[in-house]
């Protein structure tokens, strides 16, 4: 059997490296990063902007993600299956809760928000879809981790960055935690990400019960909390009612 | 100079192959629709499911797109300067119209939606961000066809399909129509896409002056056009005023 194509990984690599930072990069910031001979670099980038995959600035010659993959990312989403049977609840989930709700699959050693309901009520609020979430500072890396949806040992290799004062960034604190996750049934993130925010998910099953995303609801500690700092108990039936029932939807059996 | 890389080429037609459909496909599919061995096409495949551009669905082993294309496209969002720039226009049109605005940029022989605006009611709406208008069919599409920021000879080859009665599928219905755009300076099409819908577009000038986008508006036939079926004039100088706007913002000298 043939191995991976080495040029094909080479452009992965270098699309990632562009969608990293808001900036566009050179040529030689490109080969430079990757530790690519220029030619090469040139031939590979030169090839994505010709599938238009990749950008040149006109004025300064920089490149940056070109526009045939937001309609390839955007097709993505018609096709996943987990997104598409989770719609109608996570809309439902947003009208009872009266929070924001996500859902999210493992990507890159993060969670890959796929799909994002607003909070029902008139603020600004920006769309999280096709985001990067930390697995172990969101409720919804916690599900994903304490399930073996993705893998705990890559997490705790690429360390644990500190968001808060009170991300869990610890190896043990975090194994703890996953075990309480799993004792439970659901995850909670108190503060861990940002002060002041706080949420709750629960772990979608597919087909044969493995798990495979994880749907979370977000929103100001003192509403996801009682006075105690306890996430509140009819917001932990919601969430994990809401996953369920996308799990029966997506084939896993009754539990 | 080097030329393109084909392993990058190949793999970039597999996943316009599966972006084009919503069917999940086999190896044999992928390989018959391009005209490769089965052995590259299962290269390419191996090698794009590495590096999570590409799903196998486990219980059929089929192909699909991956998720982290979804991450790609929306990171390619945020380092768009015509969509950066234009955000705020956009909102301030949209409120101002009571219509949807749309912001759309060449693709692939198609409009490619970068932007878009909810009419602001309370009605269903679906996000059309990241999805391919017909550029004959779109008054986004007339007014980048218009003025060559995407070539006529390409479309008129690929041909004119015809959604409704009033789509212009004859070259020459197309060509006038595309003068009678350069001369006014903005774009109607009225139910040429879908009965009972219409929209006004107009040009988006980057630094240089050259045409690098449109902004429309759209809605039902009756709140676009007036009894006379022709487009209502105080929308017409919303839509023309934001197109100038933008077009300041991104460089482009006043006019």
């Amino acid at each position: 059997m043939a191995g991976p194509v080495q040029s094909i990984e080479r452009a992965a690599a270098i699309l990632r490296l562009l969608a990293a930072g808001p900036r566009r990069l050179g040529l030689g910031e490109v080969a430079a990063s990757l530790g690519l001979a220029k030619g090469t670099a040139h031939g590979i980038l030169r090839t994505l902007q010709h599938v238009d995959f990749v950008e040149q600035d006109a004025a300064t010659g920089k490149y940056q993600l070109g526009a045939a993959l937001l309609h390839l990312g955007t097709s993505y989403l018609d096709v996943n299956e987990l997104r598409s049977r989770s719609i109608n609840w996570a809309d439902a989930l947003a009208a009872r809760s009266g929070e924001a709700v996500r859902l999210g699959t493992p990507l890159e050693g993060k969670v890959l928000v796929v799909h994002h309901v607003f909070r029902p009520d008139d603020t600004l609020q920006t769309l999280d879809v096709g985001a990067l979430l930390p697995l172990h500072a969101s409720s919804l890396g916690k599900v994903l981790l304490a399930y073996g949806t993705t893998p705990l040992d890559a997490a705790l290799e690429s360390g644990l960055d500190a968001y808060t004062r009170h991300t869990l960034v610890a190896p043990e604190q975090l194994t703890q935690a996953l075990a309480e996750v799993r004792e439970v049934g659901w995850a909670a993130e108190v503060q861990e990400m940002s002060m002041g925010e706080a949420g709750l998910s629960a772990p979608i099953r597919g087909h044969g019960g493995l798990v495979v995303g994880a749907i979370g609801l977000s929103g100001p500690v003192e509403r996801i909390c009682d006075s105690q700092g306890r996430p509140r108990p009819s917001l932990i039936t919601l969430i994990r009612e809401a996953a369920r029932a996308i799990s029966r939807d997506l084939g896993a059996a009754r539990w």
